[in-house]
């Protein structure tokens, strides 16, 4: 059987860029996108990305290059999924809530040679590039104009030319740049980091074909859907749903910002059935059923239940910027059905079994590597194994090294429990468990505990040293404004040790007004644990 | 980005035996399969397949052997799809219509370690054993019981042991064989073959994960459908849906046998959502719709709208043996709803685009090698690329290497044209095109017009050679028994002209009892062109 090799009727490169050219033959005269008053057919969607295409291509973008995006979920934001890797290049979308000085120092480490600019964001850019070093040239800089919001500016000598105008000017004929192979990188998102230095997630075509066929399998996406673009196609790519939506024909409703109100009423006017990101309640029963996929902390039962009545179909699931969406997800079983609602919350709140197309799963003891005991107690860290895996970090050999392991193993760093029916359920991130006196601790579940307390705004939970237990739970609090009584440091104990075993109750606790926090919003535990070493050992009595 | 390279987390091998397992977890307690009055469940099968795949491994089974399955579409004939590869082993499915010397060449030529053998079919299987010749080991043969199915034969001296009593004895907490590469092989089909040699076509891991997952996002498959198993898994593996169905947790209905009232039966009493294969119309409507899939020629106008006023919703696909399931799909558009009934089984009748993860279909002038005209006119050969195209045929790199050359397309051998709106429409096998006077014609579409004569029984079109024209149409016509008056060869050529340009009307007509077919009915084509061969030139005068 020596002569049944690949060969290059059966081995090209697999990659989600075709999709594309068949949603414009199969589904050409059908909505492809539509923003405020815009409406794309997919036949225009084909051309305005092979236009695009064509004239990235005579401003040198070549394959290899890294081209960034940052725009608000506008239809020119969809394109680029398309546009950029129909050149050969690589997208690399950028997260618009962070500040200049990271924006410049992403740009600057991704090596950016082009970036297509919202008009929205144009300033939050030019305060980046002028932070650039003197000896480093920054990206070529188009502007996305968009008359639906507010007065569109007047191209200055900042940018070469508007977005539209390349669109305009491109060859419609283009052939687009098929991979070489299908591990030729396609993608660069650069997680959100609480730590300092940008660590640059690299996707490869084969990844980005993978996570986006087992998606769509997962949750069961049937042909010509209709997506509400609420959760930001700069996070993960929107968990691969831009290329998912070419493949099955849907119609992508996009919008720049979004309430309560205005979801309700798209979900109305367009007749939504699918969207991602938090269930968002309203008094308002929905006409038609939606699908809504989550992800993340799995939303509260009480949230959950009011949603469901309301219409919603909770899915809920587990990925990161590294597996290019969700892999893992809480696969519903319909004997569940019948179960009282808090024991559905608490089912659905599970991460899951891996999706459809993914290779596999576990929980291991980060030390033995062995699997932890199937009994939803014993903690252990989540471990990743399968084709939408990233190819690594950008110029970070030593990072990407550190998470996968020649074992085969993509180490989230995730913390979690294995249930006795195949199930994951994530309890916190590995960095941030606590060993005292030798048993594994989770602060999330310290925190939820103490978010519990009425009086309590803000709480992260770190690990202090202590001589004799090793380390200690240590808790930082913001308390709420309008407080009549303000609780003591002991009162908070006394409120966890009623709900918590005894080694989980913090041993110190700490007030502040604030808690620091990223760009992005998260706490920044990394400088809480630096505070809590600094204290020095908690020398808390023997128990 | 020199070390963003493949890495064990994120380049183990695709594979389609994953399914299974997460089958058992998210779907353990549903139906997997139920058949006569045998239910599995998921968690069953998944450890009744590690059963099997446990014993057949201690019987020596091992990777890069072949294992053959002669069954109908009875429960082991499911199971078999996982549990042989989960030993590394090649399943090859054995066409039971086949005679038993064809069985016989098979299985030598397969060089079949093991043979699973239902026992309707042991005779045959029996007699392709005898005729072995004397220095050539025949597999070992395990007897597959169905006490459902008459009384089970005693297991006689032929057989080593019967199929469950494998599965009792074998190991639950076996470790199934994961493939070192993607690209070993997993399957192996004989191709009907209306020639002589015998031609394996033999497919990798990433094939059939590839067309599987295709499959199941073309066809908009939900989770837990009830699915007829009315296609004969040994034809092609039932179009990759064994895998399908694990993959969405579906429930298969297994049939020894059927016909029209035993579907509807069946219909009713499962509640099946999906088949495939050929509608068959019945006078009751259905209660719920079924999806129906079919292939190969599409169903004449009147049975399609027939079929679907009953409640089936009917696709039309095309695929081969080598491509391991439907690659092309007529995707359906809602505008087109609106159309008289000829017109919409006219647009169905279209073989359509490539499937979801395909790679590339095109028609192309089989001299020049470049796309014929989107005219729905100019005939060209059906050529394909992707990733679920065959490795090649077994021990024939010379017919391998024919079919796909270095250009990078597998040559289907089958003849159609592109229309307009870029779907394609097969016309004719090429070796049964007839070029006359320097025209390509299509003998499928002369042989329609013959079947439009209310006395022609069976009709075949073949190439005669001529003087003149170089070939002219040959008919080969078997009459309708119960006749009042036989038509004669100049009424059947009128009929014709009446009703085709005038070079595509059969220059000789030649009338015939029966013509010869294969055992699976396919009438042999290359004897009656032996037969117009022998004829000599036809010698018609000019036109």
């Amino acid at each position: 059987m020596d002569d049944l090799k690949p060969r290059p009727a059966n081995s090209s490169p697999l990659t989600p860029l075709d999709f594309l050219e068949r949603a414009a033959t199969v589904y050409g005269d059908c909505p492809s996108i539509i923003y405020s008053n815009t409406t794309y057919t997919w036949s225009q969607t084909y051309r305005r990305c092979l236009q695009l295409a064509s004239s990235l291509s005579s401003y040198g973008v070549s394959p290899g290059h890294v081209v960034s995006a940052v725009a608000a979920n506008i239809p020119p934001m969809y394109e680029v999924h398309f546009a950029v890797p129909f050149t050969g290049a690589i997208l690399n979308n950028v997260n618009t809530r962070l500040d200049a000085r990271t924006v410049s120092i992403l740009l600057q480490h991704s090596e950016s040679k082009l970036a297509l600019v919202d008009h929205q964001f144009s300033s939050l850019v030019l305060e980046a590039i002028s932070l650039f070093p003197s000896n480093i040239n920054p990206p070529r800089l188009i502007l996305i104009t968009d008359d639906d919001y507010a007065s569109s500016p007047t191209v200055d000598s900042n940018f070469c030319c508007t977005y539209e105008g390349l669109v305009e000017k491109g060859d419609p004929n283009f052939k687009w740049v098929r991979p070489q192979s299908e591990w030729d990188p396609m993608i660069l998102n650069y997680t959100s980091g609480t730590t300092s230095a940008p660590k640059g997630v690299v996707h490869c075509h084969r990844g980005i074909f993978t996570i986006t066929v087992g998606s769509l399998i997962d949750w069961s996406v049937p042909k010509q859907p209709v997506y509400l673009w609420t959760l930001p196609m700069f996070h993960a790519n929107g968990w691969s749903y831009p290329w998912g939506m070419a493949a099955v024909g849907g119609t992508n409703i996009c919008l720049r910002k979004f309430d309560a109100s205005i979801i309700y009423a798209m979900i109305k006017r367009h007749g939504v059935t699918h969207m991602c990101g938090a269930p968002i309640p309203n008094k308002e029963p929905l006409r038609n059923p939606v699908h809504i996929l989550t992800a993340g902390a799995p939303p509260p039962a009480a949230i959950l239940s009011r949603t469901e009545s309301l219409g919603f179909i909770v899915s809920h699931g587990y990925g990161l910027t590294e597996t290019a969406g969700l892999v893992v997800s809480c696969a519903w079983k319909h004997q569940w059905d019948v179960l009282p609602a808090t024991e559905r919350a608490q089912l659905k709140s599970r991460q899951g079994v891996k999706i459809v197309g993914f290779t596999e799963i576990d929980v291991v003891n980060s030390e033995s590597g062995e699997s932890v005991k199937r009994d939803g107690l014993a903690l252990g860290e989540i471990v990743l194994r399968g084709g939408c895996v990233m190819l690594g970090y950008l110029k970070d050999p030593v990072g990407s090294g550190k998470c996968m392991s020649d074992d085969g193993w993509f180490y989230t760093g995730d913390v979690g429990v294995m249930h006795a029916d195949g199930y994951i359920e994530i309890k916190d991130r590995s960095k941030d468990v606590i060993i005292s006196g030798g048993e594994n601790l989770s602060s999330v579940e310290v925190e939820a505990v103490l978010y519990m307390n009425p009086a309590v705004n803000e709480a992260a939970v770190v690990a202090r040293p202590d001589e004799y237990w090793g380390e200690t739970p240590c808790a930082f609090i913001s308390l709420k404004a309008e407080l009549k009584k303000r609780p003591s440091e002991k009162e908070i104990m006394e409120f966890c040790r009623a709900r918590l075993p005894h080694y989980m109750v913090p041993k110190t606790v700490v007030f502040k007004d604030e808690l620091p926090k990223t760009s992005t919003g998260k706490i920044k535990k990394f400088m809480l644990r630096e505070i809590a070493k600094a204290m020095g050992s908690s020398r808390v009595s023997r128990m």
